[in-house]
């Protein structure tokens, strides 16, 4: 037998080459040849030369990396303010940064559940959470997508240590979870709400102070959230915030934090920097919304199938795959990146256009962005 | 019943604090006041000034953030070179990065194999890869310390695809996995071998090469990578490396890869140009393996109990976790910063003090760590 470890993967890249899902890296110049509709750099900040002045400060002050996990090395005097001020803006009492936002939703679940307790997940969930979920050992119980009633339903039947997640804003409708109705149902049933703000940090609640904020539920003592650093804060990064107990139990046992290496300063830096300038300029947050429901506005009037924007996600239904990759295709050929989701990224198997709304496009690339997309549309 | 699904936390947090098992955040200043023997930085780059202007000029040029998923808008020239320079420099066909070493485990891992596929994993492999093998859903055989003819008989025993994973250098005592005997073992077996040489990549091989171009192996037809660019780059970010075949499959198929902003322009800068400095600087890789053994003999010289370094890591016996924390407590009060490594953190159980070797200490630095080391230890 000849030694082949790796024959399985031509045969599953020609499954993938036929049915039209090959997925491949397009890097892109250090100038944007295009109009952006396509990145979550939802309030126009991570070129925005104060945020690349933070990054680079950072760098050059606290060095390149952070040079090892939190618990030995890793953790800077930058760190640790950029965790208070990032508390003190969604209004909780503490918080925790992790490497990535992906981190950040494994260790919250990991540490928050285990063997023996439940975990209730939306349906339409970010691959973290569901990845949090396998990870954690728990017993997770899928429900269908912002159904409250099945929440409760579920955590009742159940009535040991339980936690409910979702995300805030689900990436690929840009739909908005009913926080008020879950956390009602886990406060009835005794159970801990995680919610993934990674999309409503920036864009939601008063100045962008996020969903929870926007739902009166920021600081509530069942109430956990994860951020992104890296989509309206345009940096890297993710955060856990919640009761200040439960922050210190995640230093203590959250795997994904302390066998992980630190943030890297630039990008505590860059994040701490725009979260700064959010609070300078909170018209930034309505700004994104407001653009959003332009684009869907605008969508809607020339034809197309659009979900009503919640946050700055705006879904542009699509025929199928193949032909969700050609409207992206022929969009990015007339100067305009929109996003394309397509299976297995999606939960139901609907290939989408996905358009996000940035805080400063401008009316006329509003309108500009929408011709193209509707001149490109497929014929259905 | 009054609403406190946290409450269970404290009884957790008082059990730790009764086991001596406490961990806290330590945020360290901008400019080092202790001397560092904790930290991951092999060769000192995290603070070399062309490291840092690298993750400045990226920053400044590229955005402070990577602004979506690579698979979207996360992708630019800069990780693209980044790729290729990796894999040029460790003797690889194509290269993968990503936001931590962390998610290049979880990608490799759950990417590489899956239900009805067996992993063959080393006992005292890092947590990412434990979490990678639960992540996959593929049968995990755990087989003891450094044991390749174990892996050969659980290899031979299942027959179906199958991957053994290793560290080329263990995390807690700093020793080397056989990697001639395993790459035999899963040749003979057909299995392929994942290796992740975080701790070898900028100290083991040739100019630091890493750990599969010291045996040979690097670019071998079933042998994959992973690395970290946060300990010997002085950044922050992850790597796969293997043949082009298998890193296609990955940016179709890794969920830690497809779900995840890309990494921070900054933090991709910083490592290549600390890849650039190593090219051009090969002695540092001899340096930093030169100071952990002089680390080694001075410390086995003064009567402790250390482990022969095969990198850079120098692992001290404590003769218990209350024990260690006050030791490495009192070598900070003497102005030496080192790691401490007790439970959960170590796979036996066995608390130690964890030096990591440093190519720019100087021989009086040395001198001076290991006498305070010896000054400080614990009355066994």
């Amino acid at each position: 037998m000849p030694f082949a470890p790796f024959d399985w993967i031509d045969d599953e890249a020609r499954r993938r080459a036929d049915a039209g899902l090959v997925r491949t890296l397009r890097p892109r110049p250090a100038e944007p040849e295009l109009l952006d509709l396509a990145s979550n750099d939802y309030l126009g900040l991570t070129r925005h030369p104060e945020v690349t002045a933070a990054a680079a400060g950072a760098a050059r002050r606290w060095g390149a990396g952070a040079t090892g996990s939190r618990l030995v090395t890793g953790s800077t005097a930058l760190h640790a303010e950029l965790e208070r001020e990032l508390a003190d803006f969604c209004g909780f009492e503490a918080a925790l940064v992790l490497s990535s936002g992906y981190a950040a939703n494994l260790a919250a679940l990991t540490a928050l559940t285990g063997r023996g307790s439940l975990i209730v997940s939306d349906a339409g969930n970010h691959a973290s959470i569901v990845d949090g979920c396998r990870l954690s050992r728990a017993e997770t119980a899928v429900v269908p997508h912002a159904d409250p009633d099945a929440v409760r339903k579920v955590l009742h039947a159940h009535g040991g240590r339980a936690l409910a997640v979702t995300d805030s804003v689900f990436s690929v409708d840009g739909d908005a979870a009913p926080l008020p109705e879950l956390a009602d149902a886990c406060r009835t049933e005794g159970a801990a709400l995680l919610v993934d703000d990674a999309h409503g940090l920036g864009v939601l609640g008063e100045g962008g102070r996020g969903a929870l904020a926007a739902a009166g539920l920021a600081g509530g003592e069942g109430i956990v959230t994860t951020l992104t650093l890296s989509k309206s804060l345009g940096s890297q990064g993710g955060a856990v915030l919640g009761p200040a107990r439960v922050i210190e139990h995640l230093v203590n046992t959250a795997r994904t934090f302390i066998f992980d290496t630190g943030l890297a300063p630039a990008a505590a830096g860059a994040a701490l920097g725009s979260l700064r300038l959010i609070r300078r300029e909170p018209e930034r947050a309505d700004r994104a919304r407001a653009v959003a429901t332009a684009l869907y506005e605008q969508l809607t009037e020339a034809g197309l199938t659009a979900v009503r924007p919640d946050a700055a996600v705006v879904s542009v239904r699509a025929p199928s795959a193949d032909a969700a990759v050609r409207w992206a295709a022929d969009c990015r050929a007339e100067g305009i990146a929109v996003g394309c989701f397509r299976p297995p990224s999606v939960p139901d198997g609907v290939s989408r256009l996905r358009l996000t709304a940035r805080a400063d496009l401008t009316q006329e690339q509003i309108a500009t962005a929408v011709a193209v997309v509707r001149r490109t549309a497929p014929v259905s």
